[in-house]
């Protein structure tokens, strides 16, 4: 059976939602651990065992560890195409990949930047420039999604929901910690309410107990 | 046919190097074309029609562009699977791809904060904080990379040369470029040394005239 180690709310989200649509789709049922990032439980021997890393996700199969939500999403769309994840049709399916790598090689990491400036500059000074930076890109990086989630049709690969709207589920709720109201960017926040209702979606929410409201006003 | 947009010694490189060994097991033609970074050339109206984000490289197919590395080398995969560029297996596929996207999402980004530290930080101070902390890390991601080669047999992916060997080139002319002398990685270099050879890389390398030598003693 597949074994998803995730950590709450992290971008482990979008393969554990995409778990679920393959349950609901295939009867495949799936195991999963927490970890718990905040107490650093990322960092024990027997965690880089599986990621020398010490990231989030990891999706284990007969023991053996696969990282990389892009791999880990692409294995899993090839081991189930009956959940539909990504397009059939070779062109659709690459501008799909190119959507989804998009979102994890720079949206992604835009947050890390607010998240955690420390791991990007050494000095504090330095620290908060880098943050300030990264939150007004990172709203550039939402307005850019918000701009694809009006051709969303009704989701943004078509007529399934997919790893990229899991994504930007996770992207919306980061925004909200970074000190991003939702409200400034409805078309993005009706469609992630949309995104969480959807039945796989709220299973995979309330096994991480998380939930949209991430942003507190000042 | 298809036509590659590249900007020479970029990571553009990666697909520029991959349609090279299509070219060479198939027969299939492509186009190339030049963006020249340094004059801004991707910043033009018609580029920006290809990629708004104006980044190289684009693909372009009939008519229609196609961006992002990852997204791009999948999709000559799967449309010339007769040229072996990822494992069939897809197990072995899926570790394959999880480390093609951790030099995507990692290793590259890490070489942006030292080329271009303006798009992280705003003062003078601090970018230079964040460049002297990303040649720190992309020093360690190199002895990563490096670690891996240990385990080439002879190539990354097994017995044919793929994505991650012309990227594992690319980051090695970079980290020269970052003042890293490649000389304290000698089985880095001379893993680099083995794949430049290769009649396929040879080629891409000429068309962009690039060599390995950039780095420069002080």
């Amino acid at each position: 059976m597949l074994k998803l180690y995730y950590g709450p709310g992290a971008c482990s989200f979008v393969p554990h939602a995409a778990l679920e649509v393959v349950k609901a789709a295939t009867g495949a049922e799936f195991e999963t651990q927490t970890v718990k990032l905040h107490k650093g439980e990322q960092h024990t021997p027997e965690y880089l065992a599986l990621n020398p890393l010490g990231l989030v996700p990891v999706l284990v199969e007969d023991g053996k560890p696969l990282t990389q939500i892009v791999a880990i999403c692409d294995y899993l769309d090839r081991r189930f195409p009956q959940a539909g994840l990504l397009p059939v049709e070779p062109w659709q399916r690459a501008q799909a990949l190119s959507t989804f790598v998009w979102m994890n090689n720079t949206v992604h990491p835009t947050f890390t930047h607010v998240f955690r400036p420390s791991a990007f500059a050494a000095g504090e000074a330095a620290q908060a420039d880098v943050k300030a930076l990264a939150v007004a890109k990172f709203r550039e990086h939402l307005e850019r999604i918000q701009a694809m989630i009006a051709h969303a049709a009704p989701w943004l690969l078509g007529d399934k929901p997919s790893f990229v709207d899991f994504y930007a589920l996770v992207f919306l709720r980061w925004g909200g910690l970074a000190g991003i109201d939702p409200a400034t960017l409805p078309v993005y926040q009706a469609f992630v309410e949309r995104v969480a209702a959807h039945p796989a979606v709220a299973a995979a929410m309330a096994r991480e107990g998380i939930r949209l409201d991430t942003y507190k006003p000042k």
